[in-house]
């Protein structure tokens, strides 16, 4: 387990490390109202889909906490709008509609007087989905190691690592268990414009963890691999669709392409709850669009010229063509994605019931 | 002409424009010495190919005048060292090698006993150099017209105007031209890390020219290709091989490759001073690495965690089979580029020699 917490529930709260300030600082805010933690997730304190699935899920605990209902459809109706709140607070990542919904549909089927019952069915809801997110990982981790030469040298792009995640990491998580199964590794880490997610906390954890890297602009990523020997991209994502078309951080079109381009695998690591069969293909996911700040200014301090605009969207989406394959909890998906991404979704249903009765 | 100057002669001294202060401050250094102009242009207070070539050349009257020979020998001896020195300032343009050893052969030519007239010959000769810069600039821009539809939307790399040259730019004379000549232009604007050349001086640039724009991550220009149309991609040069082959600022080659893959023209505009006839591909190109500093800290403010590494490699080849013309003074060149570019530089050549009768 890392030494510092992404999220965790504390006393009948939320604590969340704030990721804006890494490296600098490692400081905690602890969060008791369902609205801070829809702001959280807006102004990225938390990041990384799986990490803002988790924390919407504990959000939900929050919301039933707080809420003033003396009945059970007073609490479900606060529940619904709460759902509400905290789905608009970012739109691609599926993880956090995906983790809400999941709360709302048990919360529905409960039959139940009890308001009480109500928020400890959630917050053991909450801890389930945390707890999977970290063995999801981990088995993530661990379906990716046969496709990694003794030898490995990554490109990474943004963070997926423990701070994306409620532990263990997904694409950063395949580079860990590489290191940790004795995988000689070296990580050229795309720095990820314009939050630096990967020269901020990319590097962070791979410091903290040992292994060696180098931290690379992204436009240099084409350049690494004309010249450097490169085995693998791996990156994250942040919702795929039916057919395997991948959203994930803005610049990873572009990375998937020099990698296509040089015949570098690239491969996605993607916990089922981060596919979105409902959605035939990328056309369909909605690319959210932030701040011009984020790239005119750099911690306060302008880069540009006054007034000089910007276009900022926040993700990109990899057409299925460019992804050597698909990395789940259930194991490895080829193309074509359309048969294999729903088997996997399956199986991982089947991993968790197992997984949950192994633990009972 | 620009209301800045990025480099010019006065009083018997180089004044530049110190680029690292723009946008936020239009600062001018004045330098006596050949020593600070080799230093001005390693740490880039004048940067662009074309604007350190004739920088050079500047520098080499300085050492001319801050000579204390006395003879013709001590001077030529005292020439060769300053030559040299300039020309070991930065590796990767060719500018800087060609602007130099036209001053070298002219002085060498030249049978006489004045030191002087040496200091005069070579003064007058880094006017030539200036002043054919800029009229080469114009004409790149006026042979890409042709190549531009009326509403043109552009993604353009690094900083290649006024700033990059001695007046008016290369790629960006080329959007500069299409604007003056009514087209309806639209530029995206690469912020180009690490040093931000996009963000920092082209938007400064294009906000001074009334030209539409917006600022986006290197990393997004796959994504803004395959979501809006983009008409053409410019950027410009700092060496370009025998083959075609082009080195310019690392992240062209991943643009190229997007460029690639959505079909859209990739036009580098290349004065001929750029072209590098004696190496027959990229390969043979020496690629200038630069501090780790500019990548893991921002203007003195530390980006990544303490210690870590980064690689900070300041070109990329882009090479010949992703560019689908290069735009010299003389025309436009296609591939196969090993006969297209030796009759650009020949017709260049007689260009200049026309150009000079006609203003004599």
């Amino acid at each position: 387990m890392a030494p510092y917490r992404t999220l965790e529930w504390r006393n009948d709260a939320l604590v969340l490390l704030d990721q804006r300030l890494l490296p600098h600082e490692v400081r905690y805010i602890t969060l008791t109202r369902v609205e801070e933690v829809a702001e959280a997730i807006r102004n990225m304190t938390v990041r990384g889909a799986p990490a803002i699935g988790a924390t919407a899920a504990y959000g939900m605990a929050l919301a039933a906490l707080q809420s003033p209902a003396k009945t059970v459809e007073d609490l479900l109706r606060h529940l619904e709008q709460a759902a509400t709140l905290l789905k608009a607070s970012r739109p691609t990542a599926v993880n956090l509609a995906w983790a809400v919904d999941r709360i709302m549909s048990l919360v529905n089927a409960l039959s139940t007087n009890d308001p009480t019952q109500i928020f400890h069915t959630i917050l053991n809801e909450a801890h389930t989905i945390a707890e999977e997110d970290v063995q999801t990982n981990r088995q993530i981790g661990l379906n990716a190691l046969p496709l990694l030469p003794p030898k490995v040298t990554f490109i990474h792009h943004c963070n997926t690592g423990a701070l994306a995640t409620v532990d263990y990491g997904t694409a950063l998580g395949i580079i860990r268990t590489a290191h940790e199964h004795g995988h000689e590794v070296f990580v050229y880490v795309d720095e990820t414009r314009p939050r630096l997610q990967g020269a901020r906390l990319t590097a962070w954890e791979l410091q903290q963890l040992g292994i060696p890297f180098q931290i690379i602009v992204d436009g240099a990523s084409g350049f690494v691999m004309r010249t450097r020997k490169v085995d693998a991209v791996v990156v994250g994502c942040d919702r795929v669709a039916l057919n395997g078309d991948t959203a994930n951080k803005i610049g990873t079109y572009n990375l998937a392409l020099a990698a296509h381009a040089h015949g570098v695998p690239f491969y996605v690591a993607a916990p089922t709850s981060t596919i979105d069969l409902s959605l035939p293909n990328g056309a369909a996911i909605p690319i959210e669009e932030r701040s011009e700040e984020e790239i005119v200014a750099f911690d306060g301090h302008p880069i540009a010229p006054v007034g000089a605009p910007a276009f900022n969207p926040a993700f990109d989406v990899t057409p299925a063509q460019y992804i050597t394959a698909i990395i789940t909890e259930a194991g490895i998906a080829y193309p074509p994605y359309e048969q294999s991404l729903p088997y996997q979704v399956e199986t991982a249903k089947k991993w968790r019931e197992k997984f949950r009765s192994l633990n009972r």
